[in-house]
């Protein structure tokens, strides 16, 4: 079905497999996409997955704020108006009148939000605030890639406000933890925790931390993002609180977002040149089941996965059974492998005959008869093991491609040939961190959470430094 | 709390009780609200319910298109671009660069989806299809009113695209049904389920249905609605098929949709001078926990309530144990009223002497001291019948303010003093609609879908007429 490889022309093969996967198509309008009902699914299951983890372990509640900011809202904290100014897109007329303020289409809805948070806030009682979000975002993109880089793409951000700074922090990291356990545990995607540089970090925030994934050529994704806002958006905003003394004080902040860039890491990292290889937790359908028709036996077999589809649906799986006569059992094979279920269940003749099922595993090809009552016993272990070899592949791929550089020329050359993660020892300075991305296209991608301190000169300058930090590529 | 009659003074009721039970607040821009975390629990649950039905009933897959539509789209479709045309918002410039054409936000997405249905269908293999998207929409209203007629509302929207007419018009029907269902089912809310009038349906339909509830000013809400566009978008969008016989064909198509609207309706009929009475099915909480706190019990009621709390969220109930001691539990009795909470369990030192609970219903205001495991046997019973309640009384409303009418005297005598159905000879000429809305400010609202052919003649100009419709002032 396929004749691209992914190691070959990863870009190609990506737009190949995910045309032909049915995952997505182009929209009127450039930068856009659609998204089609098999990868709608996708981010249907991660949602409903992130959404859960979000209300349970960060504590936040689900809001809905308007699309549109009035432009005086934007500018009202100057960096966050910088950093966006060149992407937002504008409404200028409505309702067959031209509008006297112009609106932005939202890129991110800090400023709309903390707008309603200083009426909402005035006691230290109604602290924490910290409110969740799913909608769609506007950002015009110069270089538009499918997920990766889109115009208006779906997330979630959230949005904390707490009486004090140390609390703040604790739902930065807390947001950061639970995007790391939805890529870890549930994606099977490695990646690095850490915090962005100064000029990397989002436009607003004190710091910023993110999840950097390498994806396949080399190049660096940023999976999410987790902001510490300070007190730079509560001062102009003027959310303030009165405290258990009585004393008027501004709140301090953070926000966090998930988007459907997610995807396209999935689809990135977890696949192969047959295609893609979606984790059981958000996959569509995590079990295909497939007939392997035979005249004598056919009815049987249609029966027996009518059961078997009607039994694990009843335990929850997602199950598609694929009945179709004008398609070969080759040819669904291929299809699946393209699409990436994770799991068939396929039988025919022989398995009737032997009252067992055929089970195959998507990342191995694997195929195994066995009983069906085996199969259910053992079905969340092996759903847990196909993610935790996800990640062990993904984390290989990473650090196969993770230098320890000292010299700038092997950082040079690394970045001209085979691209990666490249940890070295920078000052810290901006002109630094400038001067290499113009000289190699890779920027600063973060300061690992776990980093050691040690003692080392600045890659580009030679002047001391005591950390490491990831630069590479970036999406 | 509240001191405003919802009968002397609706609307003022309506915003009052809104903001105190923390629904909405108002967004910057003229006609936009926020959904606060108790208002946006209602539309998550309803969304939910609603999909569930979408899936199962209609066999319709999620997807998700762009916001943004190229003017060009909009304008394939006459009487659909006349008809949105001054209502739109429109996107000149993006990216710091005006736009060479301007970009329409979404007042409903048919021309965005076609374009691509054009693409999609080829075969009558590829049909049915039926898809649904939860998003955002654009609608520039002159004369604004929270959930009910906002600048941008949130909904679902489906479209069908079928081999026959009669095929898609089974979708219509399907939808209107699904629609019926959550109103009288799952919300308690009666209506008229009928069809539209020629200028009173959908820009670009053959025919419009729709769901029509009695407001208890006598106004009438649009709860949903269910279009048959035949084949007035398949032939400029050029949605074409091969038929088994290998002849191209257009598609015949359908689109629904359901929105934030159906939360307004909620809100006025479900509800009474002491505030909000939610649906069990859709409230945030079907049952709120409130501790009558007393010294010397006082940690038997906290582990009680917490052990009933675990109990019932192990249920899959929707719980909130209002453990909060600065207020008084008479101060949270009228709290909770006011928010809808459709039950609570109350315990005190009483309840715990008796190992019983105290269980209060909101609708009836009834309170009832019983054995947990009785409550617990029949509270499938006890909710069922909540819903069966709400719609009596709407129903009872509706018909109250029902009137057969032969006389225009009389009709305008109605609409200028209590308002109400006015069901009535029309001879279906737009003339007199025209000239009945000037006068009145009533228009056609439906011609009810189990209408009986009757002799009459149209109350405005007298002409022969053989069905009555129902009309109205409207929301």
């Amino acid at each position: 079905m396929m004749n691209i490889s992914k190691k070959e022309n990863l870009s190609s093969w990506y737009l190949t497999v995910l045309k032909e996967a049915d995952i997505f198509d182009y929209g009127p309008v450039r930068g856009t996409i659609i998204f089609k009902p098999y990868g709608y699914a996708i981010w249907e299951n991660l949602q409903k997955l992130l959404d859960g983890l979000i209300k349970t372990k960060i504590g936040a509640f689900n809001t809905y704020f308007p699309l549109f900011i009035p432009e005086s809202l934007l500018s009202k904290e100057k960096e966050h108006l910088e950093g966006f100014s060149p992407e937002v897109a504008v409404v200028t007329y409505a309702g067959g009148e031209e509008l006297e303020e112009k609106l932005i289409v939202r890129p991110t809805s800090e400023t709309i939000m903390y707008d309603a948070f200083s009426r909402w806030i005035q006691s230290y009682r109604d602290l924490p605030l910290i409110i969740n979000q799913w909608c769609n975002v506007i950002r015009w993109e110069k270089r538009p890639f499918p997920f990766l880089r889109n115009t208006e793409f779906l997330w979630q951000e959230g949005h904390g406000a707490h009486a004090t700074h140390e609390d703040s922090l604790d739902t930065v990291y807390k947001a950061l933890e639970v995007y790391i356990e939805v890529y870890q545990k549930y994606l099977g995607i490695f990646g690095f925790g850490g915090q962005k540089s100064e000029s990397e970090k989002f436009a607003g925030a004190l710091k910023t931390f993110t999840y950097e994934i390498l994806m396949p050529d080399g190049k660096a994704l940023q999976g999410c993002t987790s902001h510490d806002l300070g007190q730079n958006f509560s001062i102009p905003f003027e959310i303030k609180f009165q405290d258990e003394k009585n004393q008027l004080k501004y709140v301090w902040q953070n926000s966090w977002g998930f988007s459907t860039r997610s995807l396209g890491a999935i689809f990135m990292v977890n696949s192969d040149d047959k295609g893609l290889i979606l984790p059981p937790a958000v996959a569509p359908y995590e079990i295909v089941l497939i007939p392997i028709y035979s005249s004598s036996k056919e009815s049987l077999i249609v029966e027996k996965l009518r059961k078997i589809k009607n039994h694990l649906e009843e335990n929850n799986l997602r199950v598609f059974f694929d009945e179709n006569r004008s398609e070969t059992p080759g040819f669904k094979f291929n299809k699946w492998d393209l699409k990436g279920a994770p799991f068939r269940i396929e039988i025919g003749e022989k398995e009737i005959k032997e009252d067992k099922i055929t089970f195959y595993r998507r990342d191995t090809s694997e195929r195994k008869t066995l009983k069906f009552e085996e199969f259910l016993k053992d079905y969340e272990d092996i759903k847990e093991d196909f993610v935790k070899k996800l990640l062990e592949k993904s984390k290989k791929l990473t650090l196969e491609n993770f230098y320890e550089i000292e010299d700038y020329e092997e950082f040079k050359e690394i970045m001209t040939t085979q691209r990666g993660f490249v940890f070295a020892f920078w000052c810290e300075n901006e002109i630094c961190e400038q001067k290499i991305k113009e000289e190699t296209k890779a920027s600063t991608r973060c300061l690992p959470l776990d980093f050691k301190e040690e003692k080392g000169k600045c890659v580009y300058c030679g002047k001391e430094s005591n950390r490491r930090w990831i630069f590479a590529q970036a999406y």
